[in-house]
């Protein structure tokens, strides 16, 4: 097994030489920290992942949850896991020290994310879903709540979980049934049945604190109707205890991959005793939910770029060490085989690879920093950073997601018929990567997020800001020479996703709608290309100032290959875009036409 | 579990309106067999794929075969289904009656590969490899052998493989090292190590038989060296029973999918006993073998599309049952919800798989085409069918294996997170599809076969006709009407495709090889695209005269699905070939230029 999954180098070229993570620390929030200090978590998260993550990697694959007498037993890894995850602050990373915080950047805990991610995803979901269920409670839940469930679900011993998913329901939030009926108390009666909840029932934690979606008795239909409700697994009692809240898990799928993780179906109040409190006003739950699914959702990118990242690095060992036939334009049979990292197709792959997911945390590290500046940020600058990270959010979900797969699927290539066995992790890592398009909203669902609600909102603002951010990149570039071809590419690029944008919402302002979200997945497809060919020559402007310093003979092979794929993302990636817009451009309605009949055969 | 798995009139359609397979009962050779024996045989394939190979897929997919006290167990069914496809024919299909063969068209035969593989993919792979070693011994071996081996492979029997694969040379064949030491005897003495051989043994034939390269003692290096041996487990002896050859699995491969047929290690002569008999004369076995391997490739490709077929109809029976959220322009939520197949981002999706499964298809039986008018012709017209045979072999192969992992991994998306689990068939379907871009030669091999081999044999010749074929039916659609602008986007397609060739055949004339080689897999992937544009367009021809015709209302609706699956592959996949060109013409040497230490950070 490989032993390096992810790379701190690049992380820190990122964080400092792209993103320049320091300079958030002008803002009071932000000015407890330092670049020493966020090298120093960056350390402590390899070594994490080094020692803690990556060991049980494969036997959490090999020895997944299940249910045994009611309980759902894990790897006992998770608790320790999570309680590592508490005691060093991970969790609550985020959040401000009033609340026993950490005010970290948001962009460093999620570099540390890719780092836990990579070295073995199934266990580093656990303690982030506290994180993102600990946040929204302390964004909209009231002070005892805060005070009841935060506190252990930062110290990693209860387990946070978002519960949305219903059987009949699935994407269609609006259609969920879960009910919450008022009492005389604070809490409501909550009775009905989740599906697909990670991390939903498990014993490595104490408790497990859901932050459920559920429509109050009497309630508007559809997503106007849904409120949000703290609903733990077992109740707090007065004496400080805690009693069981008629909270079952039923069932524990079987799946894939990403097995190490319990996904599991919820039944709740089948004795009519499940109590949930109220988080914010009623009716708005979908509202606050969207803040942890936005999260989540980046969280979702990250885990996929971190996959595609130990994949990678197992395909580049095998390249490296694995003899096997010669350079083309030598073909003595008597010559000593090469490594197979000679050949041309095989450094096309890893170039791949690299292009993918470096590009990827691009575009995930750009988020964190918009969520950073969004928070430390008041009026005009503050909306600026928050139309940024919703427009961006689809992108940064399905990118890594889609292009995860197919970069994992091309390491396994790499191993040939030994990729396809156990004996390598690279078809754990194809199995593992396949949930990323699917949960926390669908590729789909992000095309219809991105093109029929981000891209519109605001009479497209954040299009006009995006726009605008990425053209001050390729400005910039184009005073350097050797970057100036690759602003020239960026900005055609960019005219033609505006063309099609342009195309596309001349169709929206004729009210034809289903035609206008008909291909919203190709759309979002293009639009990610561009955005990592963006992210990309910011990475380009970085390295030209690394190589114009004087690097060390380590650091110029580090630039010149970081040079190398980003020339490689231009030249093969990119022009995928001219595909893509020839097909949105046609606006033809083929596949509306389709009738269902016509299936049939 | 969905109980299509196949689409017998799709079938039909392609071998009588599209290929008119009949007319192959005009030459001797298969003069005694008629539509009527055609569509029977199709049926009983349907037969045999509802009763026998389907209901058993996901058990032996579950269990797994393993060594037990040195026995491979397998499912009981894989030693009654070899077993039936002897008393059937099946394995002796292609075959002269001189041998007890079934003379029936490859394109036949393949059609009923087809629906085999989509019914259960690891269970229709023994007897197709007892069938290509089978042909193997008849086309090349002694009487003697064809007398000691076949009949018993033919019947079922005795398990028939191609070993080929070592754990040092791997795709590099020149590199075996399994030696043959002449003897006294008609015997050669073997000894070496295979891997990765599928069927290399189990408990389901009373014998194996392999199809074993090795290098006989003093042979000269390279693949001018090899020899093709006959290497059973058990050899005959002389009172006509079995003794043991001196030939055991060491070891069965523990592996992502593919799960049901078992991948071996075979330790040949550890004790100096195993004895091989050559196969046609010495030093010439590849050559040999490369018909088998040839015929395997093909047939991988029919499994890709196979596979493909089941995940398309386990995906479309969801789409067709599943309720979820509304159309998009009446977002109602007190309206019922509709079938998700009504959202235009999942018909996008089948007609996806649609366009590729059944282009993919039409790929495989021209060549199945190609192979039988090779062998009832002569000369020049012979020569002419081998050229276009081996030309689209490589495509046959490369393109419903690559773009079959991506239809199935689409299919699995529709069904969410219903897809990741295994209460449905989709998981086990994208772990079955992964080995078909490996094995039988991975698609870097495939794209170095096309374009450093069969593109410049014979001074492009094959090529050459290649583009007749193609601009033949070009022609023929632009007198239709409907068809006239697919014809102008094909004859376009073909244009970018020459320009390409030429670009790359001039870098090629400059002795650049490893330039004129660096993206052949991506040349293989656009040449792919145009080779389907190319068979979609014979469908739309065959389909117009379908329509012309006076279809019933059920003939009605499949033309009319065809037509419009037809057309979604012009406007939504062939695009893809712009990019791909674009970056061919570049032939900057990026990859080659890229070193390993760059790969360091």
């Amino acid at each position: 097994m490989a032993d390096k999954f992810a790379s701190e180098r690049n992380l820190k070229f990122l964080l400092h030489e792209v993103f320049d993570v320091v300079s958030l620390t002008r803002y009071p929030y932000y000015e407890d920290h330092d670049r020493e200090m966020f090298d120093m978590v960056l350390d402590t998260a390899m070594k994490m992942g080094r020692d803690m993550l990556k060991p049980c990697f494969k036997e959490m694959d090999e020895d997944p949850p299940h249910l045994e007498n009611g309980v759902v037993k894990v790897h006992p890894m998770v608790r320790t896991y999570l309680r590592e995850s508490g005691d060093g602050g991970w969790i609550s990373a985020y959040a401000p020290y009033d609340v026993e915080g950490q005010q970290m950047p948001t962009t460093v805990r999620a570099a540390c994310g890719f780092i836990f991610g990579a070295a073995n995803y199934s266990l580093s979901v656990y303690p982030g879903l506290s994180s993102g269920s600990s946040h929204l409670i302390l964004s909209f839940g009231s002070d005892e709540l805060k005070e009841t469930y935060v506190p252990k679900m930062f110290t990693g011993e209860w387990q946070g979980t978002m519960a949305l998913t219903e059987p009949q329901a699935g994407s269609s939030l609006s259609d969920i049934t879960t009910q919450a009926v008022p009492t005389d108390q604070d809490y409501y009666l909550i009775k009905g049945q989740k599906v697909f909840i990670s991390a939903g029932d498990h014993e490595g934690a104490d408790n497990t604190v859901h932050l459920m979606l559920a429509k109050i008795k009497g309630a508007p239909p559809g997503v106007k109707g849904i409120s949000l409700f703290v609903v733990p697994k077992r109740r707090p009692t007065a004496d400080g205890g805690l009693e069981p809240n008629d909270l079952v898990c039923s069932g524990v799928y079987h799946k894939l991959g990403y097995r190490g993780c319990p996904l599991t179906q919820l039944s709740i109040g089948e004795n009519d005793d499940c109590r949930g409190w109220l988080v914010g006003e009623a009716h708005r739950g979908l509202r606050y939910m969207f803040q942890m699914m936005n999260e989540a959702r980046i969280d979702v990118g990250m885990s996929a770029a971190a996959i595609a990242s130990a994949a990678y690095y197992a395909s580049l060992e095998f390249a490296r060490e694995r003899p096997q036939g010669r350079k083309i334009e030598s073909k003595d049979p008597t010559s000593p085989p090469v490594m197979i990292i000679e050949h041309a197709d095989i450094k096309r792959i890893l170039m791949f690879q690299r292009a993918v997911i470096e590009g990827a945390l691009g575009i995930l590290l750009q988020c964190g920093i918009y969520a950073d500046m969004e928070r430390v940020t008041e009026g005009e600058e503050k909306e600026r950073y928050t139309l940024l990270l919703d427009l961006l959010t689809p992108i940064a979900k399905s990118y890594p997601s889609e292009m995860g797969v197919i970069t994992v699927s091309q390491g396994l290539q790499i191993l040939g018929g030994s990729g396809f066995t156990d004996e390598y992790t690279l078809e754990q890592h194809y199995r593992d990567q396949r949930i990323n398009p699917i949960h926390e909203g669908t590729t789909g669902i992000q095309g219809l997020d991105l093109l029929g609600r981000k891209l519109v909102m605001k009479d497209g603002r954040a299009y006009q800001l995006y726009l605008e951010e990425v053209r001050k990149t390729a400005a910039e570039a184009s005073a350097d020479e050797a970057l100036e071809p690759y602003a020239r590419r960026l900005e055609s690029a960019l005219e033609t996703m505006d063309g099609v944008t342009r195309h596309l919402l001349g169709i929206a302002a004729s009210g034809r709608i289903e035609l206008f979200t008909s291909d919203a997945t190709l759309y979002l497809e293009m639009f990610g290309h561009v955005t990592v060919a963006w992210q990309w020559l910011k990475q380009g402007l970085a390295l030209r100032k690394g190589l114009a310093g004087q690097p060390t003979e380590n650091e110029l092979k580090f630039y010149q290959g970081k040079w190398m794929t980003m020339q490689f993302f231009f030249h093969y990636e990119l022009p995928k875009i001219q595909g893509l817009a020839t097909r949105l451009l046609e606006s033809d309605g083929l596949t509306i036409g389709m009738k269902e009949e016509y299936f049939e055969d």
